[in-house]
């Protein structure tokens, strides 16, 4: 009998460090996306056979491709002797702030765990995948894959153990994306953040997040709108990014229930109500940065809840 | 036709303060809780006529007692003119951490509403009560006022303007309250707390805010319990305690779910799945207190998810 030989595989962007839940909260995107194809080979190695839509800027060696690291921890921890041939088809910008990374090793481990029959959970995927993160970001974070992996809005309550709160989605809610074309460094944005907090804003953040954690379980648009507050992160990273305000005020004052930077941006994202109020918010954030001649791509969608798929 | 000249109202004490939920988030007493009667008077003042169970500690100024100032508050934002008596039966420890002058004031607005049928609902009757509690904190706080008022589980989203979120309480959730006879001087609780917090606990700490409100919406007793974990807090305000981690042990150890500081102390709170257990929790920690000579008084029972009655 002929076994099967080769996966495809699409894993979703993700919006993480959402708002008021910087590195526990995130939520998936419908578009855009990366597709992996993976192929056992007849050699011994794991290898990224080819990569397409990164302008030639990705990384070819195994050890250092977000993927192919997700792959071989994967392989290694499972003690599974088998060669790998990897192929990345990126569809979205590369250090967007919409867990670009993220989404390659997603769909690589999905497609994997499906080539090699192995019937792991998606849950349990999420430890390999999060692996390749170390290689983008340095720390093996878990709130861009896990959203790309689940899909919906995921929050992170825990790394030691790992602990993983899939969070309901409101089915009317839409988000918009607005990626401007201009360069933000995901470790340079994270350093630039102040080691210590006020007191008065870890209040503060904690009763948003506690906010809109229950209009994701109310399905309370005006209350997850009032909530995406982040009193703690955004104001120091929006210094890193140019016309930040004036965009927030148009995003606010026509019609999105909330606004924030989409991981350590530039990527700008919005929770809307409905399609229409995404595509209007969207149009008007572009305007904004067109009118200092920066272009920008956007993605209108309702919340991606199916996560990678097959 | 004669009118109704005398109500009766209970409002029960609350435990606020909720572990990672500092100042944003409490939850209703079974028991204890204070009775408060509110008469029309001949006269045209608001006076405290007697209070009992205060071992006279409490003061019968109208402008120094919680439940007097509250009602003297809504006399005037209303502009009622009407000669008031106030009667309170306190019914629980002062200074004890269980929101006894909130209990104090809710019931007193609770009669009042009732008394004058003046037709508000209990969220528009907190901003009210809440002015009681300027007296015995310095500032009008809501978050042992609003779950006296509402009952259940209460986060406090915010004050300006104010949003009060009613939480779902999980059905077999049931409290101990242990109240060990020490002294904790509100004001003094709060005067030790840093003033500035290290991001990553900022970070551990809405993680678990997150998880234990979804634990709440999802009636997961075990997400309630590992959410349970105060890092910025509790590891202060341990240091003014005696034999805090001894007793915190004993709790854990003996099968509540969590374990945390009611309001600024004395008294510690747990969690549990049911009775039995809350019963067992509390015989074990007042007796590792006992063991040192000091006396304790506690009380189990469900949550208390109705708030003042009249």
């Amino acid at each position: 009998m002929a076994t099967t030989q080769r996966i495809e595989a699409f894993a979703p962007a993700s919006c993480a460090n959402l708002n008021c839940g910087f590195d526990i909260l995130g939520f998936a995107l419908e578009t855009p996306g990366d597709t992996v194809i993976i192929q056992k080979a007849q050699h011994k190695n794991v290898i990224i056979k080819k990569i397409t839509g990164d302008a030639g800027k990705l990384p070819l060696n195994p050890d250092k491709n977000t993927a192919s690291v997700a792959v071989k921890y994967l392989l290694k921890k499972l003690n599974i002797k088998c060669g790998i041939e990897i192929t990345i088809h990126k569809n979205m910008p590369l250090e967007s702030g919409l867990g670009s990374s993220a989404a390659s090793s997603v769909a690589a481990i999905y497609a994997l765990n499906n080539l090699l029959e192995l019937g792991l959970s998606k849950m349990e995927l999420i430890q390999y995948a999060m692996m390749g993160e170390t290689v983008a970001s340095g720390e093996a974070h878990a709130d861009n894959i896990a959203p790309s992996m689940l899909g919906g809005f995921i929050l992170i309550r825990s790394y030691t153990p790992l602990d993983i709160i899939q969070l309901p989605t409101p089915k009317d809610l839409y988000y918009t994306i607005v990626h401007p074309n201009i360069s933000i460094n995901t470790k340079e944005a994270r350093s630039i953040l102040r080691h210590n907090v006020a007191l008065k804003d870890v209040i503060t953040q904690t009763a948003n997040l506690g906010g809109l954690i229950s209009g994701l379980y109310l399905n309370d648009y005006a209350l997850i709108g009032r909530s995406l507050n982040d009193v703690i992160i955004e104001p120091v990273r929006a210094l890193l990014m140019p016309y930040f305000n004036e965009v927030k005020d148009v995003a606010l004052n026509s019609g999105a229930l909330g606004f924030g930077i989409s991981g350590s941006g530039p990527s700008l994202f919005t929770l809307n109500k409905s399609k229409d109020s995404a595509l209007v918010v969207a149009e008007r954030m572009i305007n904004v940065f067109n009118k200092y001649r920066i272009k920008c791509m956007s993605y209108s969608a309702k919340i991606n809840t199916t996560g990678a798929v097959s």
